[in-house]
């Protein structure tokens, strides 16, 4: 028997359940929208406009760092309920001050979380998304709140038919309520509905309530020197290249 | 003092008002689609299919009519909730027995009420929401559950940055829950947010919770013999003739 790891390249893994699907659900940040790459953008530019100085790529990656440790402190109680607009302000406020970055007021603090309301897609999303509108109900199932998600998709232009977010179940994937709660709202079984997701948990998580899963690599979400999810690593239900590539295996 | 009833022409009533505004909700049945005409061409041509003769239009004006009183045996606790889905589902049952149309399976009241998904949206919103989304975040406030909603959307094909239905907060308009749950999903102050509607009960319902309010005359919505909501009763916000006018009113 070979140590090899199992790779799963692209292509379909379960024809049948496709044939199944009326919906497919979005995860966001990383899979839908380059949130990295965003973030430096926005914030470099406040930097140079503001003459604050700072090394704001090392602010971004430290910004999404403190993410998963974040939704685990409402997870297990040691928080109340707190949407992401929230937890990423409360974040930002610690660090700024743990990388002594002077000069911020509160009022530039609320500026710069608001920039997660302004990230742009990867620049296969808007043609993959629009052919795949033609066949599927789409939209986001994201840890951002519905208000965050509602302003992302007006920037963004994104076709969705709904937008769901983490405050509609007051709980943060990969917690099941969230991916029962998408399915109940769209009053589909789950074997109707597929997660897309660049984030292998989260595919197994979805996987795990029944829903169909597609992964899509997007090995420089966390930047050059990425680790993680750089390839599929389980046969989910389909593994694409891309948004375009997803609609197109789907045959959209 | 004139015993004559104040009326309200189309106009603005408040400008200060509309410089804060930053989300229109829509009521939906009456307001953005004509679900009567719609229903009566759907069922019509149901029952020429399947030779089953009926008078289609009463059935429709009646199931309609069920729609209140349904939605008060919720509110009044008389019913466990039920989406409006399962109500129109309900509601349907009881009339066909009672008008006496013989020969429909439960598949066939099934297929019926799903006509309430493809309503067909009145002659200027398509126009109207496009201009209106050039400035505001739009989506719908209705009675609907999502699921119903969303596929409404899907079919008129709306330009909706979300979709706001009655099994969010689990209950109906004029419920103050609605007006205020949907404020807090957009995370926006209710004077931020604009109820347009056709229908003054539920412009005041909203005006008590602090929207902002536009009255928009359907008065064909209930067919040619409509007696109600056929003017604003009130100074609302703006008052429009439809959706296009709404628009320039509010130089979009």
């Amino acid at each position: 028997m070979s140590n090899h790891r199992t790779k799963f390249d692209r292509g379909i893994y379960d024809s049948p359940a496709i044939s199944q699907l009326k919906a497919l659900v979005f995860d966001v940040f990383g899979t839908v929208v380059d949130w990295r790459s965003s973030l430096i953008t926005e914030l470099s530019a406040f930097g140079q406009r503001r003459c604050i100085h700072a090394d704001w790529p090392l602010l971004v990656d430290e910004w999404r760092a403190a993410y998963y440790p974040s939704m685990d402190r409402v997870r297990k109680g040691e928080q109340t309920w707190a949407t992401l607009d929230a937890l990423h302000r409360q974040s930002l406020e610690g660090l700024v001050a743990s990388l002594g970055i002077g000069g911020l007021r509160p009022e530039d603090l609320d500026e710069l979380t608001d920039a997660w309301r302004r990230l742009r897609p990867w620049p296969d999303v808007s043609e993959g998304m629009q052919r795949l509108a033609t066949r599927y109900i789409l939209g986001p199932l994201s840890n951002a709140n519905v208000a965050l998600m509602v302003r992302l998709r007006k920037f963004a232009g994104l076709p969705w038919d709904f937008v769901f977010g983490a405050d509609l179940w007051q709980h943060y994937k990969p917690d099941p309520e969230t991916y029962q709660g998408a399915c109940r709202l769209l009053n589909l079984r789950p074997n109707e509905v597929m997660l897309v997701a660049a984030h292998n948990y989260d595919l197994r998580a979805a996987r795990i309530e029944g829903l169909c899963t597609a992964f899509i690599a997007r090995v420089t979400e966390y930047g050059p020197r990425q680790t993680k999810d750089l390839e599929a690593e389980e046969s989910w239900t389909v593994v694409a290249s891309d948004l375009r590539d997803l609609a197109s295996l789907l045959s959209t």
